[in-house]
């Protein structure tokens, strides 16, 4: 079983997403598929249209996890401001790149489309930056470094994802186990305590769940390692028949 | 109209937000709810219940915004350590509060529920902290300094939410009027930064939607001045005829 445990952070951007105008979809999405892949996601920060908050986040998040991926602010409007912003915490600077100019223009006119200024914007990147393609736009996203700069549009933002995700290095998978427990947290918790201290190779989380009416609680174990998962489930179990024996219906 | 311009941050905790193994519903909300307020939502960030993670988050946050909002991890388990990291936040001891531990003991007791160590947990909070009432549960959220620490279950953070919010200061709205446009971002572009660019007392933005076959755009004029807001719009449906009128169909 291989040991290794790559990281990542993620910068969701954008107005919208804080004035409640949009609700993100892309950070569940991006959850979701990094946890299949063996890549952790430890840290999501949502940030405005604004370059010094992007950088902020980007140089705080770059240096701290194997990747990072970006959403949102790369297409050809004003406030898409990602690309310009991503150079600047690069220190490098921001230009069009010749590919993605021809890519683009070569689209544009056989669509008979004027290739505009504000068209160009969204072949503009930092130097030396890739290409993130996708089925859906010809625009292309780009990875600088460990940064994975991505379209906030959900749709596109999947299929970069499906594009890039097989060509990153992904580590060893956290599995997990669900057991729905139909007790509240305050019922399971010292037992839970004391099978989390006995079974360290183990993350086990208590998520409550309240129906306006009644408390239950969502019992997940994880870990790299599936055995682990086993004997901390089995624990979990015997302290669920336990409780029912007490608490006769 | 009053100028007073009131921030907020907000910090997510869980380990299950960054599983996927959750959906967020408690960003939109707050988002939803801060702007109709006048709090201006500027940053949020989601972290995995590690001690040092919210420490950190909260302590960036604190300082930078007029308030601070988080959910989740205040329950009875062993992974609820927020008002544990709270406190270290404000180099405050954590301990049981006086009035929530009676609270909660009277009702345990009227319903015959045993009160042990785990559900006392629910009691505590950094020393000096207020508590945040609310008509679903028992337990209280609470306050320390400008940081409001708020359950994690949905339906609980909303009504912490419903009581907190018209206790704290708010200041001037930020009023928003949408557009929609059947052109994709490509076509409005360079007319839409000239409007931003005439309209410095708004902030446009420009928010891309594909329906898998057709881009469109949602135009969002937004600003704490209705009356710049009318000015702004009414040029983007001058735009918008003149794109038209270019564009026979």
């Amino acid at each position: 079983m291989s040991e290794k445990i790559v990281t990542a952070g993620m910068v969701a951007i954008g107005d919208e997403l804080l004035s409640g105008k949009t609700k993100d979809r892309n950070i569940a999405h991006l959850a979701d598929m990094l946890t299949t892949a063996g890549i952790e996601l430890k840290e999501v920060r949502i940030v405005a249209d604004e370059t010094d908050a992007i950088v902020e986040a980007v140089n705080a998040l770059r240096t701290r996890y194997s990747y990072v991926f970006t959403s949102g602010g790369i297409g050809p409007t004003h406030d898409d401001i990602t690309a310009d912003a991503i150079s600047r915490a690069f220190d490098l600077p921001c230009e069009h790149d010749r590919e993605a100019l021809d890519m683009l223009g070569a689209v544009f006119q056989s669509r008979n489309i004027e290739f505009t200024d504000a068209r160009k914007r969204m072949a503009r990147m930092p130097r030396g930056a890739s290409h993130i393609r996708n089925r859906v736009s010809v625009a292309p996203g780009f990875t600088i470094g460990n940064v994975h700069v991505m379209a906030g549009v959900p749709s596109i933002f999947q299929a970069m994802l499906d594009w890039l995700l097989p060509r990153l290095e992904t580590g060893a998978i956290i599995h997990s186990e669900t057991v729905d427990c139909p007790y509240g947290e305050g019922t399971v918790g010292e037992g839970l305590e004391d099978i989390q201290n006995a079974h360290p190779d183990t993350v086990i989380g208590s998520y409550p769940k309240f129906d306006g009416k009644n408390y239950s609680t969502q019992i997940v174990v994880r870990s790299r390692d599936t055995q682990a998962i086993q004997r901390a489930v089995k624990a979990v179990n015997a302290m669920l028949v336990e409780i029912a024996e007490e608490n006769p219906a």
